[in-house]
């Protein structure tokens, strides 16, 4: 059921460190009203309410053609994207069109927990490759896919959030990039990008991604309004081959019937148009900065000296690595007596029992002082937990 | 790319017969609207912009409980139904969790193309089911059962739009409702009920319900909100078994990743607890019974005599029986040269030779006086071709 996503079910009064949400006031409500406002009287107000394209709302289309052309130098056309309902459906979409049960494929450990819903379900074949601080640790996996080629096989993809990963926050550095694209060519599988976090950055510059590396080829990327507009509003976009889009838009098993959310895709293709996502996103990293630093702050000043964690870049997410004395379990038990949840490494790992010592801190969703508030009740939590194992 | 619901591409001033589209000014865009500007300020306008359960909205899922259980005593419970992103994702979502590549499945012939297109992206193996004035002839669906039974097999589900059918128009009375239950009920499938029309009715009455008659065993239901309300919306829902609802709102093969839509999803719980959508749904069933009749009286006096059709009480669409010495593929290109489009009968078979003298027409979308002049102008041209081929 997804809980690493859901704020339902928690306590009122209780501080959910683990949701993956924007917090409310994040959410540019009334710059969509207004873009809301001005679309009714349009003469085209159908397209918000008839069936629409299969691979989406076309004004949509050109807007990220156009951007992502201008801000990374893409080189694509409107023929190389596709409007989604979000990144997470594109996960599964690309999971169901590129692997069948039984097929290997390749993922960080720890990842993103949908993510391994979606593969175990589709009964994929995980093999995990563990990270350190600048993601996947290229010799592990070139280790997994001899392997792998000794059996026989090769995986079908690798499945990697560049950017701010989740659960940890990092981000792969060009060069490791690049090797992974080399072992890619090498072993003939297709890296599905999952790049939802790219606009939540604080710094200036990011590493080119993996489909401008490979110039497009063998690369899936995904994007998302999710993070940067309202989840609610549920579109995404994909980016790849003309080919491997045409034949998305074109399958029977990834159907939509009549394209992504006309209505929604519409209203948010007016508020890119009118400029008003690009003034959003300016004020929106300078919240999620100011939150992160908070956070890193609270860590600071509360962690017992045996613990350790991220310092992220951007995104929504520091992942934390507790003592070996301290199960995360336990943690979350005496946590969640003080009305604290976060998210137990555990759900980010292909084998659970890899997570029993980790556990992710979301800064995204809570008010700030209950971000400082929960850190530092988590901090003295570890440190009791600590002196009683002493 | 699912021509069939697409009016994208069709030149300007020519005349959509296929479309099984709404006609834009049957879309309720001001009421909408009064509904989005009343969401606004309420406290929880969260609730449009943030992911919500993953199955969907509460206040709409309340709604439809109350309302099947109201009009149609059927005794379900909020376990019983989830919000899905329209109907066809119900039916892609139900192949999926049902059957397996290679299963056997059973549909009729014709059918909704679109459930056939993903049926056989999904590699199943369907067997066709002859239909006459009452939807599926239940002696052939049992023939086809034996010779199933006789190769070890059975199917994993029968896919039916039991009320005003797509392609043909036609609603299947109870007893051959009854008829199949016990089929089902012999041979082990479930039965996919797709009954997106059942709120488009001209008539007071309509059979019961495969859902009803099977006390909810074994059948899973389809309902939507884009032929009542408006299909960019993306809106529908589905019914089963607590069980079977479970497992499908759990499973990584049908993530949404926080509810379908909930941005609309809200917006349609709105319209429908406002008491806009039944207010809507009586003056919509006028307009097409209108649509429907202009449409027959032209057939009336339009067509040669060699030509049958249906006499649909609902819906969308009237199915025609050409000559057999007239080929819908010919019939196209001269209507195609004046301007005027059908859906070919082969799109709605597994073996597209089945529709060779069949074609289907939309009274739902096009301007009246365009539904007259297409249907005239097609009658001119059969008496043409007839006339050259005596």
């Amino acid at each position: 059921m997804f809980a690493s996503t859901m704020p339902q079910g928690v306590v009122a009064g209780s501080i959910p460190l683990f949701a993956g949400h924007p917090a409310h006031d994040l959410l540019p409500i009334e710059a969509v009203r207004a873009v809301v406002d001005a679309a009714w009287p349009a003469p085209n107000v159908t397209r918000l309410f008839n069936y629409g394209d299969e691979r989406g709302n076309p004004e949509l289309i050109s807007f990220l053609v156009d951007r992502l052309n201008r801000e990374e130098k893409l080189g694509i056309t409107r023929e190389n994207l596709m409007i989604i309902g979000g990144s997470t459906w594109g996960v599964d979409m690309a999971a169901k069109q590129l692997a069948k049960p039984g097929d290997a494929v390749l993922a960080d450990a720890p990842s993103y927990r949908d993510a391994l819903h979606i593969f175990r379900d589709h009964q994929l074949d995980l093999f995990a490759v563990p990270i350190d601080a600048g993601g996947a640790i290229v010799e592990k996996m070139a280790e997994s896919l001899k392997a792998l080629a000794a059996q026989g096989r090769s995986p079908k993809f690798y499945y990697v959030v560049p950017n701010f990963q989740n659960p940890s926050g990092v981000t792969m550095p060009e060069a490791r990039r690049r090797a992974i694209i080399q072992l890619a060519r090498r072993y003939g599988f297709v890296i599905l990008e999952d790049d939802v976090y790219h606009d939540i950055r604080f710094e200036e510059e990011l590493p080119p991604s993996f489909f401008q590396l490979a110039e497009g080829k063998n690369v899936l990327r995904l994007g998302t309004f999710s993070k940067t507009l309202a989840p609610g509003l549920r579109i995404g976009w994909l980016i790849g081959s003309s080919d491997r889009i045409a034949s998305f838009a074109g399958s029977g098993k990834l159907v939509m019937g009549g394209g992504a959310n006309p209505f929604s895709a519409a209203i948010v293709a007016d508020f890119c148009g009118s400029g008003a996502w690009e003034k959003h996103l300016r004020w929106l990293r300078g919240q999620y900065r100011m939150r992160r630093d908070l956070a890193l702050g609270a860590l600071q000043v509360s962690m017992p000296a045996a613990v350790e964690w991220t310092r992220p870049d951007g995104g929504y997410f520091i992942w934390l690595r507790l003592p070996r004395s301290v199960n995360v379990d336990d943690l979350a038990q005496l946590a969640q007596a003080r009305g604290i949840y976060f998210a137990s490494g555990r759900g980010f790992f292909a084998h659970p029992a890899d997570g029993a010592h980790h556990l992710r801190l979301s800064f995204s969703y809570v008010p700030l002082d209950d971000l400082q508030y929960g850190i530092k009740a988590l901090g003295q939590l570890i440190g009791r937990m600590l002196a009683e194992r002493a």
